[in-house]
């Protein structure tokens, strides 16, 4: 499958334009749903897609797809889409998202140039606010096509300045009507830049995703006695810090002990804390800490909630604080399709090109479509793992060796 | 020795209405340096000494002093001097400061009044800014008379608003002249609420403080490495909170340890700590913290530094991160004059009244003066150990009970 890769970087860094950030180095963009930069990047998609003969139609929730038909195809087949988002967030990179939507019509031209049959038709898609950005609810557009959430309760979510997502798709001439329906595909793929380091320190262009971790948050509160630093001796203290260190310890060392014993992908994590009162001279009286729990693995999930649940039990008793766990986000690890991440490998090693088997710890919008059809996600490496930053750079062979994958499996599964 | 309970009440009560706040309960007062109220509190201050006779001198920081020299007294031998101070943190009480001050004119009165033939005169005293609540210096009018910071430093200090402590002892006309020097005094007492439960909860109105703690505050960084929450596993974390959180429990061991073998009054506290970045899903990167060490024994406290520095050390080892602490403040313990001390626990049992041997755990214009003449430090209970709160309360008997032994003390200390 031949890959044209000064075309694929010629539309991405076209695409690079809109919200375009300066920075000392790097090709950063903001680009919000909604916003001028939303209207002019996606006027542009749309042009690439009917330059390529694709068929445009825009949903109520403004997610875009473009449907080619070979001759080859049967149009009432169930299509193959692929595809990611155009959105970014504030000071974003220009390869996160908009490399999975180009690179998914670079494959389709691809297709198009080569001599492959496909027998069903095939779908480029772009989802509206898969960051979350604007309105505070990620994997939006996504969260639409696969029935996870209703069109309405979208439409009403609003920015800080209190306007609609509606008003903001009106005003961009980006609402459109009807639904684009994921579960009447036969199957998804989407290409993605990893967000993480292990396929540049394994020096591996392909990552193979067949999991989503899944993700519990928690909200930990302790609550003990704030007291006078000097007034109060040692043994009189209720100290929430001092309660809450242990907590942090004890949730360190099970997951170290469920990653050697039970699943070794488990992490877990207090990254956010706050301490009332917070002043040099008063004993801590109130903590309130944020834990995060991740695995492809969702028991292992499970058995560190327990174990944390633990932990604040004997604190409640051995120090008489008073502790209370609310596990406010629950997502379960999402498994991707056999058949699809076959398709992938199998490209992979037809263009020659390394892969490794891997999990996403990140989000994305095929966790959303795999709920109800076969779906698969590629990685490829993102220099020093960064993303969400102006200096987000992924190689253009990389970027076009993902192209080669996702225009092979797409020809695998139809054909 | 015959205290009018009334009349000290009423003073109180009185001083109370300058800047005095409204609250549903309590009789809380706002009374910041140089403000009107404190213009008002201090000419009525005058008008009380000079009702009792006493000459009011204002020195050149507007500390305020009022002088009995009785018929039998030298006026040439060195005075014992006693009072407080009559401002307040924002949204105090009403004791805090004002109970020693009028206690120790009400004891003028009350030896006045009495059979007592002092043979040296006796001042009572009125140091200005004590809280440090304007220009951010505590214990600032006693540091003056005790030759401690150079006056132009204090009259040169601004407010929020960048006015000096110079201007506004000008604006409320207490800008004195010439310098209260504390060297020249004989003893120095000051009657003072607990500002903790000891006293309370040993149901004892008298507490005769015998020293006053020394503090010694650190600043401790811990710099680990900021990742995503997902993408990395445990095993390649450097966690700042995780090691901070070792670091939280190894200072309160330590403590504990340094209460059961070296000093029992020893306290340590991490009271204040913050995170970076402190977001859920990342794995915190830089821990500021700060401690706060106190005791009787300034050995302890060293023993206590000394400890934290271990453990940081092993942290560096241990964890990966890098530690620094810097001992920004240190100030030594201050212990009370044996002579002073006898003269209060003597007034105690004359009086019938119950006393317990203490120490305070927060500073006072004392630890000042102690530093330079024999001087003591005496409480009387305060409900809850509140302060710094419109709901301070201390009895009108344990106020009367406070004079009591004070004027006890001054006839002990004069006769």
């Amino acid at each position: 499958m031949d890959i044209d890769t000064q075309r694929l970087q010629r539309d991405i860094e076209a695409n690079a334009e809109f919200g375009a950030i300066s920075t000392d180095e790097g090709h950063g963009r903001t680009l919000l749903t909604g916003s001028d930069a939303d209207e002019r990047a996606r006027n542009r998609f749309v042009e690439r897609l009917e330059d390529a003969g694709l068929d445009v139609r825009v949903d109520a929730v403004g997610n875009v797809a473009g449907r080619w038909v070979s001759e080859s195809a049967d149009p009432n087949q169930a299509p193959v889409a692929a595809g990611s988002h155009l959105d970014s967030v504030p000071q974003g990179g220009i390869f996160d998202g908009p490399l999975g939507v180009y690179a998914a019509l670079e494959a389709v031209r691809a297709l198009q140039e080569s001599d492959v049959d496909p027998d069903c038709p095939v779908e480029v898609v772009s989802f509206t606010e898969e960051e979350g950005a604007r309105y505070g609810v990620g994997l939006l557009g996504s969260s639409i096509a696969a029935g996870l959430r209703p069109l309405e309760d979208a439409l009403e979510l609003t920015d800080d300045d209190g306007t609609s997502l509606e008003t903001h798709l009106d005003s961009i001439g980006y609402r459109g009507s009807g639904h684009l329906d994921a579960g009447k595909w036969d199957a998804w793929l989407e290409l993605h830049i990893e967000q993480g380091t292990t396929l540049e320190e394994a020096g591996t262009p392909i990552g193979v995703v067949d999991a989503v971790t899944g993700i519990t948050n928690c909200r930990v509160e302790i609550e003990g006695k704030a007291d006078h630093a000097g007034a109060t001796p040692m043994i009189d203290r209720t100290d929430a810090l001092a309660a809450a260190s242990e907590f942090v310890l004890d949730v360190e060392r099970a997951a170290h002990e469920v990653v050697a014993l039970d699943s070794e992908t488990a992490v877990a994590t207090v990254g956010e804390l706050s301490l009332a009162p917070n002043a040099r001279n008063v004993v801590p009286g109130h903590i309130s800490l944020s834990m995060d729990v991740r695995d492809v693995d969702y028991e292992a999930i499970n058995e560190l909630i327990h174990r944390s649940e633990s932990s604040l039990a004997r604190l409640d008793s051995e120090r008489s604080v008073e502790t209370s766990l609310a596990r406010y986000r629950d997502q379960e690890p999402i498994h991707m399709s056999d058949r699809c991440v076959a398709a992938v490998r199998d490209a992979a090693v037809t263009s020659d090109l390394n892969h490794l088997d891997m999990h996403s710890a990140a989000m994305h919008d095929t966790a959303n479509i795999a709920s109800l059809t076969d779906a698969v996600l590629i990685f490829v490496p993102s220099e020093d793992g960064l993303s969400h930053n102006p200096h987000e750079f992924t190689s253009w062979d990389d970027c076009a060796a993902g192209a080669r994958v996702l225009a092979g499996a797409i020809t695998q599964l139809t054909t």
